[in-house]
């Protein structure tokens, strides 16, 4: 039988090519947290899936069955990061999906970064933009290239992060994590409706500023508001909130950046989530 | 050995789970018409891959190779369709690119969909909008999630393709392919440098139209533009040229589409190139 795929020249079993995560992105992700063999913020990450589902109309995962394969993989592990894909599955050629439509779940475990001492990241100005798209902002889907291209932008292991404007110049996040403003005690976050990613970690802090009866302004941040707040912070799913010790040329006195809303969410996220350098 | 995969609750080998151009996306690929052993407008497509390789820092293929490669795949074939895949290859978790890269090329080829007699194309209005983003823009890349779910908006057979709007709610090109409109024998189509793809059959008519002492009118173009345009076409390398017979509720006297250019790029794609259904 003549094969019908050569992969760098050798002919090849190429039916995971047929995989539409591979071949256009069709899917969604998560990055999960999971310590002791629990998965953390599990519901904030299942209803994120959720929203990108209904948003890529795709059908919505089993939870209570992603959830026990989270265990599973992740027994006799203090801890493991958790990738987990949801994906359109298999078809031919072509955008137009099968139908009937048979997704994949993949779930794979990934060692738990080596800790750093953290005091505060390094952060640079990316120069790649990112991609407008109101119907496919906020969720976490496999189109990346945004991050990825931006991420190429430097390879000095000093620096821990760059974040990404809009394509209106606007702040909008990292490349992976959300960003936080203080400003005379007050905390701001750039609005994600137009690009990038609704952070289970960024809706933590929101919640809990909620709790204490304030409120984090979700507003359009410009690169000047950023220069001039007293103190930055970064979120994700791994690393919990960190301070941002520099970005570019402007460094910020660390010892303002004590806020209680940020202090609560960073003992809730460490209370769960050892403290460490992620990705995604 | 405990595995660290599991798909759909079975553990699994996923090492071709490491791949970025389904972690991310992190790829191009370009869809060929293969007659006769020879791959159609390669030098066009060619192109297209070394602007996207430049465009997303990945290095360029060996062209030689990737001809010769195409052609050993459609040994013995009178028609096939090779779509060619250049990725970013396999790393571990995380936009940023390993150091050294080590990108793959893939090559599949299928079969080349069954002529439709051709009366010109049904085509429909796409609710889902393109993401913009200059840097994106023109090339052939793998986040195609725009074009899936725009795809998703319509099952029903007679439809063979839909216009996408971008954010400013300008028409820019269909799901899998580009448009052209006639006005009093002059060509216009949209420009691509915001959002949508610049195809090879699309460049073909452009240099064409030069060929005979004409200008294609590369713009912005309005719904209404459509709406009242004499005559529209879609091109793309399987397709070549077809034209459009209705539009949402608008009927096009298939008698004014015989315009010189057209009809000049459509014999330069059907001398080389077939006539069939095709997608993307």
């Amino acid at each position: 039988m003549q094969h019908d795929v050569l992969i760098d020249g050798v002919e090849a079993d190429g039916s995971w090519l047929s995989e539409r995560a591979l071949q256009y992105g069709d899917g969604l992700f998560e990055t999960i947290a999971v310590v002791d063999g629990q998965p953390r913020l599990w519901a904030a990450h299942m209803a994120r899936l959720a929203e990108g589902c209904r948003r890529l109309r795709l059908p919505v995962p089993d939870f209570h069955n992603l959830a026990s394969e989270c265990r599973h993989l992740c027994a006799g592990h203090s801890r493991a990061v958790v990738k987990i894909l949801w994906t359109a599955g298999r078809s031919e050629r072509g955008y137009r999906r099968p139908e009937p439509l048979s997704p994949q779940r993949v779930l794979r475990r990934s060692t738990w970064p080596v800790p750093q001492p953290n005091f505060g990241w390094i952060v640079r100005q990316c120069r790649h933009r990112l991609s407008e798209n109101p119907a496919l902002a906020e969720i976490k889907h496999l189109n990346r290239l945004d991050q990825v291209v931006a991420r190429t932008e430097w390879d000095d292991p000093a620096i821990d992060e760059g974040l990404m404007l809009g394509q209106d110049g606007r702040v909008v996040c990292g490349t992976m994590s959300n960003l936080f403003l203080q400003r005379g005690g007050c905390l701001a976050t750039p609005a994600v409706d137009r690009a990038g990613v609704a952070g289970v970690v960024r809706d933590l802090v929101i919640k809990v500023a909620e709790e204490a009866g304030q409120r984090v302004s979700v507003e359009a941040v410009s690169l000047d508001e950023v220069r001039k707040a007293d103190a930055l912070f970064l979120t994700n799913s791994l690393i919990g909130v960190v301070r941002v010790r520099r970005y570019d040329s402007t460094d910020y006195d660390l010892s303002l950046s004590e806020n209680a809303v940020m202090s609560q969410a960073r003992y809730r996220c460490h209370h769960d989530l050892p403290e460490a350098l992620g990705d995604e």
